[in-house]
């Protein structure tokens, strides 16, 4: 990829695009994002299942993680079945389910659960309230935290604590690190193109006096 | 992947794992992250390099993107360059530089560049402040907009407008989606593992009475 033409764009060019353009494009630039299927109930224990791609890590002690939610748009049930409840699920796409899960991105009505919509099968975990995705192979349950209200666009971040995770036992290495590749999970670009992975390595802690190698 | 064991943790499992292993654990569950190199340099033109796994997007009208930066520990210098000057780049990483790019990760003094250190060139687009990394296909300039403070763990958010797009024009597709596979561009898991990808598939826009197709 050294020798082809390179083209740039600025603020100007990016107010000229018309808006779906504008959000495949600019969705595209981020990288490869991390694709999760959020799983809530409400009180009534009516399910609600929604994909994000906007999902962070933000510390590892206390575990918090974090994701973007729009309030002005779907799925707007997500944010209140968290705030209702306090809980939710995080859940990794694989092969066999990202068609499921990127149809639950679908506005079906409140009173149709997307785990029935898209099927998919909940399943719940000792007593942790949030429904998980049966057929997904990396399970997270978190408890809600803080919701930052980013006035910038209208969108909050959704800060949780990951209290409880399933994962399959021959993915855990010996130093904490889990597989996910050898799990199945996927990953994202722009709004719509799943890939799967393919490790080149992983790198040994970096030190400044010594060049990194593979583990 | 479906008939093996799972094992399942819950915070108090959490609570007792070894720091180290710990972090690396906590970091593997989110999922495949989006990896890029933040280039910036301060008034006097000295020039700073880190790699960032915590990359999201925040919305496409106005562009803005998001990073979680730890002020407490390094790499520092780029919060203080960021703060110091409004501008930053995003540099998509690639199988040929990801070893250079973790390699900016390790403690340099503040004396030395990131881009020397780990043998990175500096370029420059138009008139943007903030140095790129020459060898990314994929690069952004970003405006600081707003730094927000996440007091459960002492980090912070930095959003940034996007203000500067150079990508290769073949992977510019007719409905705005940029091809960052055909790009090179790589994903990581937890902290040190880095992938290429391999695409299952677009989707098409989803709607409740239909289900998505291969686009």
């Amino acid at each position: 990829m050294q020798d082809h033409e390179k083209k740039v764009f600025d603020t100007e060019d990016l107010l000229q695009m018309e808006t779906r353009y504008r959000a495949s494009f600019i969705n595209s630039l981020g990288g490869f994002k991390s694709v999760i299927l959020v799983g809530t109930q409400n009180k009534q224990k009516e399910t609600n299942l929604a994909i994000f791609n906007s999902f962070i890590h933000i510390g590892a002690n206390p575990a918090l993680c974090a994701f973007i939610v729009r309030p002005d748009v779907s799925p707007r049930h997500t944010l209140e079945n968290i705030l209702e409840t306090g809980f939710y699920t995080i859940n990794h796409l694989n092969e066999s389910i990202y068609k499921n899960a990127h149809q639950t991105s679908a506005r079906y009505p409140r009173e149709i659960s997307e785990f029935d919509a898209v099927k998919l099968k909940t399943s719940y975990l000792d007593d942790f309230f949030a429904p998980f995705v049966a057929e997904s192979e990396v399970k997270l349950g978190c408890e809600f935290q803080q919701r930052i209200d980013i006035e910038l666009n209208g969108t909050s971040l959704i800060i949780g604590k990951i209290v409880k995770i399933e994962v399959p036992e021959k993915c855990i290495q010996t130093d904490g690190f889990i597989d996910i590749e050898l799990a199945g999970s996927l990953t994202v670009s722009g709004l719509d193109s799943y890939h799967k992975t393919e490790r080149l390595s992983r790198l040994s802690y970096a030190k400044p006096d010594k060049w990194p190698t593979e583990i």
